[in-house]
């Protein structure tokens, strides 16, 4: 392969071991295991479903808390087991004893449980078919092309795909769609006799990695693959359509996951143009799948993208939970809505969707954004695992202290059946898969979190820097010190405490401070010369603080106590209010976009000392960026303050230089 | 045709009348006369040279002063004379004479001699061959694609070029180049063998017309065109090269006048990368052309496009004079120097260039720009004779008082031998050919202004209008009012005080008021809390006030007598600044801009009440895009109010929203 093993490069295997079993997914440990080349030979290894135990085995084994997808690890003096209620689970568990194996640690004596925490694991990709599409073949995509899709078809040589679906499992990642939710003419076709055959050997391919394949459709398709007139979800030829339809995918792939729809939302095809809601929406296309136990994943990211600026009372932030919260209730069960982490769009710091935890009988699942779409397009350098953690960890109060987005995410809170977390993917056919090196930490990050949400992010980061980069106790300390840090510094030199959105527009990288600020797209932050921010309290402004739970009503309501960094979400504030912090707001603003520079140079410096110990790829793929970062950081400091300091016309207490 | 004859669309022509010798250019005379078909036939009307009269009748107009393309329209009782010196005389002549019978014109006892003011009366054409180049096949085009390049390639039915041709000559355009100033690669093959057959077709069309070609040439083609290693001007093989190839030129086109020139000006390539001047460039290709007469157009739009918006201390104004005063008198004199009208570019209000006076030993031509780059796209509409007649009557002082920059666009001020006025057109293959019906008026008023600068913007919206929409006189009250009101009315809703530059980034079509705020392209208003402007004085600025000669100089560094509308220009200004008006400052900006929508109100007003009187396809042409322009015109008020409120913190006077 000329392209990256990633996390999965280590060679070291076991000498003796025992598959049991004859099942595709069998045949993949197998295959796995015997393309080690450096053997451990101290033990004997036997990797079975428990159903294929000795009866004394099984008598070990029996106590253990398994469940579907879950494994134990145990050393019996005999021999070590991995032993999963299914043999996915064996796979997962195969994978850890890798993991371990690779970082050397120790088997003897070994004995644990992994369950995985959340039942949905998914990953969307956003890849599209048709080359024509501005965005380039993967939408949001900073790590090259679709490793799915080229030349308006899909690709030939699927054998990228199988090493895709290898690292996937080896995260426990095992769901995924592989176009685009903007689903153009081409991709529409996915669901078509067109395409089929060719989709059926990508299912197979994932299959045998665990993974089950959805794909985005689009909502318009009765009218464009059928020539119908309409696509009302109520119209019984609309209905029966789509049953034949989809009953067509499962004769090519019985194990089909279902769909992944987005609808009426930034111009795509909905419900709405029939006077329907989204519940009829979702609903149709349910019942379609239901005969198959397929589900429908209907993305909640529905908000008016025509808006006047002049316009004060509309709340993009609103949107989400003033369109779904009155349909609670009204969805099938297999229905699941996918619901972003925050209610605008993935920025570098928002509040959690007031819709998780509102929804209490309605299937949800939690997106997030591997992608760094405005985190720095893997050109800069943002381990976005510290955030998840701290969304993770946020109480709603949903039914009391200790409802957790944790909680809501795997269904638990509420008993939901079909629950996860879901994540729009970073890869792409770079050699890397990432472009950015440290964006691969991302990726691996992600699965590793949403199956087992308490590893710390320093967990996290430790596992894959030595996985990745062997165990050089310097390689460590720097790799992890700059991806800990490197959240916190993006946020340092973007747009301040939570304000978000002063990028170029389209684009999304690199700051233009008014690019938004009169446009249509509902993210302004009416800066003046008083102060910024958005008013979204119940007394003077939007209201939106309404729609959480007390005491977290309270807290964003009153200015002194809302949390610094969601200050400026939530209220609008003068460049002389005094922060948490005790600084002032422009003081703040100044003196973090001081800093971030300055984190981003410490940054370069520490990776500098790596030269050499580390491969020369990796070394200047990093490095590069690195000094691309620094670029970015300068123009967002300088551009950022320069727009305070004229607005405000307060001068900075430390004399800095501003423009 | 199915598209506009525009103001030749009158059919009253001659019933009895005789042209005399047989030229290309006789034959064209004969063609246009014997197309008319509502005959005048009171009289005999006589179309010749000088030369062709006989005697008697050479006594007759002997005393008249005829110059080279100049004419006299004569009623000697016996006939209607129309004599000129040269055929090219006789034509402008016999367009003339059209136009008094259009407008119903008293014919008996006529006596007028016309001689054109500036010799060389010109219009380039940025239109590109190359489909694949961003802007589309006309840069900063408006009214559809070039009507002499399609599909890569010169157009194969070249009868619309004939019709315009015929619209050139009727106005007095004496010269044209066909193709883009940023000269691609299909493009600089204009010169070669492969195109120049072509390229011949199309003089031959134009030279029946009287208009003679220029091509815009990429100083790079010995690189590109010849594989040569350089395209430094004084190296012996770059020389030869360009004489072999103009000679070229001038064997398919032997009355072929001359190249334009882009060079070191935007990324285009020029003898700095040789670490050669504009001088040394221009002389080269001069005298690669003297031998045939050939001119070149060397165009002085330099500046640094990279500029760092932080340093306070480069000044794009400043550039075009920095670059070219030190090399006055270098300039061989078949080299004419291309000057934008303002230092910026093309902005609906700007000082005077002050290269243009400056310089007293070189050959300037004056450029403006017909195309509505900045001044609405012929979305809005803007009557931009006006302007051009300011700055026509601008004083420099160069040469004591009345050193007009008419006197020095026509080369008397300092006695140049080629000089006159160059534009850029605003024409493409839409079938009225300018977009906006209304655009038309910007077209001919061009060609009608720079032959006579004397006429009044009255007098040529009124030819304008009377030969467009006939005589009806409520027709002629409204659209003149419309287009005499539409320059200030644009200014009033735009860029404040001569400013510049607020307008979306490269589209340049829209308010943006920090879209170039923050950029490389030297277009900056430094708002902030206390005022807005550039500072340009000596004492506190740029120092591009002593760029001017003097009372300029006094007038334009005094923040006190500098005109209030260019004061922004020249000076950053409290928003509370006292203007010579009695203003604020910043109540001239509310005050201006709630006007600007009110004006555009009143043009819809006026011109529905034209419903009926004109024809339907110009009436809706109009009445459309003046709804456009009034949603321009209200997001323009509405975001530079907002902009500066949010700015100043500085109310209304009147409470008039602002949000």
């Amino acid at each position: 392969m000329a392209y990256d093993s990633c996390w999965l490069s280590s060679k070291v295997g076991l000498a003796n071991f025992e598959v049991r079993g004859e099942t595709p997914i069998t045949e993949t440990i197998n295959d796995e295991l015997n393309q080690k080349t450096e053997l451990v030979d101290a033990k004997k290894f036997i990797f079975s479903t428990f159903e294929n135990l000795s009866d004394a085995e099984k008598s070990i084994f029996d106590s253990f808390e398994i469940k579907d997808e879950g494994y134990v690890i145990k050393d019996t003096g005999v021999a070590v087991y991995v032993v999963g209620m299914q043999d996915k689970g064996v796979l997962y568990g195969m994978f850890h004893l890798l993991r371990l194996l690779a970082q050397k640690l120790e088997l003897v004596g070994i004995e644990l449980v992994e369950n995985p925490y959340n039942d949905i694991r998914m990953l969307n990709h956003w890849d599209n078919m048709d080359e024509k599409d501005h965005m380039g073949s993967v939408e949001r995509g900073y790590a090259g092309n679709s490793i799915f899709f080229e030349n308006c078809a899909i690709v030939k040589d699927k054998r990228r795909i199988k090493d895709y679906a290898r690292l996937l499992a080896s995260i426990g990642i095992n769901s995924v769609s592989i176009n685009n939710v903007n689903v153009h003419a081409l991709e529409s076709k996915l669901i078509t006799k067109e395409l089929l055959p060719e989709v059926a050997e990508i299912a197979e391919i994932f299959r045998k990695y665990g993974v089950t394949l959805f794909l985005s459709v689009n909502y318009a398709s009765p009218i464009t693959l059928a020539g119908m007139d309409t696509s009302d979800p109520l119209d019984e030829n609309v209905k029966a359509w789509w049953k034949k339809q989809l009953a067509e995918v499962y004769d090519f792939i019985p194990d089909f996951g279902g769909v992944v729809v987005k609808a009426d939302s930034e111009g795509r095809p909905g419900p709405f143009t029939y006077g329907r809601t989204h519940a009829d929406g979702a609903n149709m296309l349910a019942e379609a799948l239901a005969p198959y136990g397929g589900l429908v994943f209907w993305r909640c990211f529905v908000y008016n993208c025509q808006q006047d600026w002049r316009d004060r009372k509309t709340d993009r932030a609103r949107a989400a939970y003033d369109h779904f919260m009155p349909l609670d209730g009204t969805f099938l069960d297999n229905v699941v809505l996918q619901i972003k982490n925050g209610p605008i769009d993935f920025q570098v710091r928002e509040p959690l969707s007031p819709l998780l935890g509102g929804m209490t009988s309605t299937n949800q699942i939690l997106e997030f954004q591997v992608t760094q779409e405005y985190l720095g397009h893997s050109k800069d350098a943002c381990f976005i695992i510290p955030q998840w953690k701290e969304y993770f960890d946020f109480d709603t109060y949903a039914k009391g202290s200790g409802s957790t987005i944790n909680k809501i995410a795997n269904g638990s809170l509420y008993g939901r059946q079909h629950s996860g977390v879901v994540a729009v993917a970073n890869i792409g056919n770079d050699a890397n898969w990432t472009g950015h090196k440290l964006a691969q930490a991302n990726f691996y990050g992600y699965g590793r979190l949403i199956w087992n949400p308490s590893l710390t992010a320093e967990e996290i980061a430790t596992e894959w820097i030595q996985l990745t980069f062997g165990h050089e106790g310097k390689v460590l300390e720097i790799v992890k010190n700059v991806l800990l840090d490197s959240w916190p510094t993006y946020e340092k030199y973007t747009a301040p405490l939570s304000v978000g959105f002063m990028v170029q527009p389209h684009l999304h990288y690199g700051v233009n401070i008014d690019g938004y600020e009169y446009s249509k797209w509902g993210t302004y932050h009416f800066a003046d010369c008083n102060g910024v921010g958005v008013d979204r309290t119940k007394v003077t402004g939007t209201g939106y603080t309404h729609q959480y739970f007390e005491p977290n009503i309270a807290l964003y309501e009153n200015i002194e106590t809302c949390p610094d960094e969601l200050l400026l979400f939530f209220h609008f504030a003068p460049y002389t209010h005094i922060l948490q912090s005790g600084k002032t707001l422009i003081q703040h603003i100044y003196d973090t976009h001081f800093e971030g520079v300055i984190d981003v140079e410490n940054f370069i410096k520490k990776w500098d000392k790596l030269e050499g110990l580390i491969d020369v790829e990796s070394f200047t793929n990093v490095k590069d960026r690195l000094h691309l970062q620094l670029a970015n950081a300068k123009e967002w400091r300088d551009q950022i303050n320069t727009y305070f300091y004229r607005k405000s016309g307060i001068a900075d207490l430390h004399g800095r230089k501003i423009y």
